[in-house]
């Protein structure tokens, strides 16, 4: 198993056996796949992330992007990422046929992103970006925009960015202050600058396409004048040349981890010669991005997984090959040592990473379903995913970050002070997983943002089919022997989980809303490993039927696997909420909001 | 506050208003010291942190130790380090004046270590390490050993270092094998290879001195048979020159953090000519390196509470200065942005560091008085504080580790995108405060330490002392109207720790050792949730009665940031024990040992 990163067989019990993706194709607009064709991109993206991608996972962490007289130096397996991406097809293979994609379950697709971002996260990057960028420009640019950009970033020749950041404008994205100004070619000219843009700028490459947020000229403050825009790094001239459009890179940022991809800061428009298009309708960026934003923070949720997956496995692997002390009952100090696996301790620490790794990407695996059937269905039933995935997306996006960074630092753990040196990639990992808590919104903006919007939201029927169900996985949980206490265990997790709620939403009710919100995170994380516990029963109730029905010993085995770490979550994570039901029922005391900062001065 | 990295205010907390260390010097042993003295320690410390230590801080880091051409290069403010250390006395300050020291309590040279640490670890390790290798000498060694090193490592001339780790034995150090040999002469001739060596050999030190575990030829095998020698690097000939002692350093690690000092590789006698001189008795080397490992393991604790101070209040700084979005009942874009210190998550954020930083050192300093006391008590008080000193010693070893990451991450997650990039120093804090759970002992090693041996040391004697040191505050809490119901939860939490304790201790004595011993890292967190709690109560009634005695403002804000703290503590981090005892109570089921090393595979 050396250099083993992800696993094919879970990708394909989940794909498969919990998540049925085959039954896609009864719809007309996957009707042209089967299982070989998902088969294929599979075995696809693990050849080019065992083949390209891993490969270069420490070099280019080793050797990071350099900003240069003005020009950023990337490691040259970019190019060969991006190339082997377009030609593949795999940059826009999600995307209907007459775009120029293949039409390939999000299903599908995720699995393919998970196994590049497992081989290598910072390289899996730059065209998975690229797809994200393109995916706007399909969704709301005008068919001009779609053939000259979209088919450049399919084939991998032009990098794709979302521009968001400003350096007064993190997490406030109120405040964007960059500003269009409208000319009567039809394009605005851009002006102002960006911070924290991932790979808008490097050499190789023969152009940029930033999917860009800016204020027109005279648009009201706020949320509700901000405007998303195509802004290229070179523009075609009256010739149909590539000429620069005044979108310099001024530098990058160095960072902990995540070094492959270069984080840049962009002024545009420094010699009133930047063009922008309009992407959409004005003043309605906010809403453009938000619709993106469902995939791209299952993206992120998937990047965490995928980094604490290839930790455990690097995990898994020392700890069956180092010797070292002997059993507790056995003492003698002439036996050999033993493989560290065989200590409790150490299982527990491998545990921990299983149940962590393998509950997110159930989670994960589950949105993208939904992400799925929303694009096939049709009223209520579409509407009924797509509330289930609002709901859902702050814990998709939060849980595999949060955890995934305890996961990780378990991983580093079991190999003691090796874990801790660069010979091993423990400490890549541990450095790389920690962006995921921060970008595409931090994991407080996440807690807010399930709190204060999607379990209020259409009077909290959202929440209310979340409820629905965990509560059919319990009821059918309940009805096996083998399951009914976890089942019964999870039934007080979310009657714990709606008392919270109902404590939370009646200090809203009383118009409290500082108070209502304190706690938000605390919220998420209950949330999270209810939501994480939910996936665990229905993944042991498929490996126990699976178990059944006479598998190979190596399937046996998997599925014992997975009973074990169900039932790891159940004695181990589920009973964390305690603590935090009895802080939640308690936020009523205000405690952080009535923390004066100068109290924390000394 | 720029550059703070850690509370002068809080550390006089601790010393005089929690710990009392002016009544030590009642004892004839600490006799001609006063407070003026101390005061003037901890400024002396202050002021080398400020000038020399914290300037270098991010250029150790950048500018690591290389392996070039056999030597090794270290930063150049390492010299500049240990000669003011050497000649400021500080490295053997606690020692008696025969020895050469100034008898300075532990408490306050815990204090100066602290303020070195938090200010640069990496370059605290090379003076500190020399005073605990000193310190076995003075203890152990022969006066001819003592007379003939001690002086050269007080001043600064000669690095001190701990060289126990093998490459086959880390944790297991009943499996060393370096092997010495006895000669005529009276030296040991030595064998064999260490790793994961701090500061063993670098330019521009004269000698460097190894405290080495090796195993006496013929020695039984096992940890009964493994000795104490003192090794120098460079031992003097005939003619009293120094010269080659056949210990080569092969090679340095590089490592996730904690970059400033370099981890050797030694290889000892490869000539057949390393001398090394035996400290202590024969076969005996292990209980003498233990009695040392109490005091080593509460400077790693102080080592990662440091670090997380350091963090803390860089992350304090900036929430105190950037401008992020709006109060939430008040969205107007028009308005200014707040400085996000005003965001309730961010409050609970930085209440959290706070609790963990605090409540640590709490715990530090009163293990380190009760090293103080232990050194002028006899008879029946002096096991009093032995036996404290022995439970506690993994608590505070661990729960500033442990928890040191998770509060340094917190500080990072403060900055957002800017945590993550190397233009502030919380990504370096990050990665340095990851040694902690590491070096040392583990935390598994250090869990089953606490449950496999203090907790049932003399049949639960010095669980007993500790449980009777925490119901003392609880009945003084008690007693105070507005500290009732926390000390009610922390004796509610003190019930479960006894009900864990008997639960897991019954399975010790029907013999199930394996199965006692399971989730001791849980028991081990468990047990330091409590500590800290204990600590907190302790420092809230300590700060509200000073809060009575009419304070200046600057004082009040003070005690009163710790009710908060310890507000903070009770409602968001001891309820965490829930989950945890709600486990443990049920260990006698065996997961982690049934869960076979096969079902991992996949």
């Amino acid at each position: 198993m050396a250099g083993k990163f992800i696993s094919m067989r879970n990708l394909e019990f989940l794909i498969y056996e919990m998540f049925d993706t085959e039954s896609l194709t009864q719809y007309p607009f996957f009707q042209d796949h089967s299982r070989e064709i998902f088969d294929m991109v599979l075995d696809t993206a693990m050849k080019m992330g065992k083949d390209i991608l891993f490969p270069a996972f420490s070099d280019m962490d080793k050797n990071q992007p350099e900003f240069k007289n003005g020009k950023v130096i990337v490691h040259p397996v970019v190019k060969e990422v991006m190339e082997a991406c377009g030609e593949g097809g795999w940059i826009g293979a999600h995307t209907a046929y007459e775009l120029g994609g293949q039409q390939i379950p999000n299903t599908v697709m995720t699995a393919f992103r998970g196994i590049f971002a497992a081989a290598n996260y910072s390289a899996c990057v730059y065209p998975f970006l690229t797809t994200g960028a393109a995916h706007l420009v399909t969704s709301f640019g005008s068919q001009e925009l779609i053939d000259r950009y979209v088919p450049k970033m399919f084939d991998g020749t032009w990098q794709g960015t979302m521009a968001l950041t400003e350096p007064q404008a993190g997490s406030s994205l109120t405040d964007i202050s960059t500003t269009a100004y409208p000319t009567e070619e039809g394009y605005y000219k851009i002006k102002g600058q960006k911070i924290f843009i991932s790979c808008a700028e490097y050499e190789g490459i023969e152009n940029v396409v930033n999917l860009l947020l800016a204020r027109i000229e005279g648009a009201p403050p706020g949320i509700r004048g901000i405007s998303l825009f195509l802004v290229p790094n070179r523009r075609y001239d009256e010739n149909s040349e590539l000429v620069a459009n005044d979108v310099i890179c001024t530098g990058i940022y160095h960072k902990l981890g995540y070094r492959g991809a270069p984080i840049t800061q962009l002024v545009l428009g420094d010699d009133n010669n930047c063009h922008g298009w309009l992407v959409g309708e004005p003043h309605k960026g906010i809403r453009c991005m938000f619709q993106m934003m469902n995939e791209a923070r299952i993206e992120v949720g998937m990047g965490a997984a995928a980094i604490a997956s290839a930790a455990y496995y690097a995990a898994l692997e020392y700890a069956m090959e180092r010797p070292q002390g002997r059993k507790i009952t056995s003492k003698d100090p002439n036996e050999p040592q033993i493989p560290i696996i065989e200590h409790a301790d150490v299982k527990r620490m491998l545990l921990f990473q299983k149940a962590v790794v393998e509950g997110s990407l159930s989670l994960i695996f589950n949105c993208a379903k939904y992400v799925d059937l929303i694009a096939v269905l049709e009223g209520e039933e579409r509407e009924r995913y797509e509330l289930l995935l609002e709901v859902l997306t702050p814990i998709v996006k939060t849980y595999p970050s949060e955890m995934g960074i305890l996961s990780t630092s378990q991983g580093l753990q079991c190999l003691g002070g090796y874990g801790y040196c660069d010979e091993f990639p423990l400490e890549q990992y541990y450095r790389d997983v920690r962006i995921h808590a921060i970008h595409e919104g931090t994991t407080g903006i996440q807690g807010m943002d399930l709190l204060g919007r999607k379990v209020v939201m259409k009077n909290g029927k959202a929440l209310f089919l979340f409820l629905e169900e965990v509560e059919k996985a319990i009821s059918e949980g309940k009805s096996i022997d083998e399951f009914a206490s976890c089942a019964e265990a999870l039934q007080d997790a979310l009657e714990e989980l709606k008392e919270v709620t109902q404590v939370l939403t009646g200090m809203a009710l009383e118009g409290k809303i500082e108070l209502f919100l304190a706690d938000a995170t605390l919220y998420l994380e209950l949330f999270g490993i209810i939501a994480i516990a939910w996936q665990w029963l229905l993944q042991a109730m498929v490996a126990k039927k699976a178990l059944t029905g006479n598998p190979s010993s190596q399937d046996a085995d998997f599925y014992k696997g997975k009973l074990y770490t169900f039932r790891y979550f159940f004695e181990y994570e589920l009973p964390k909420i305690q603590g935090l039901a009895s802080r939640l029922k308690r936020s009523g005391d205000g405690l952080t909001i009535d923390m004066k900062s100068e109290y924390f001065a000394d």
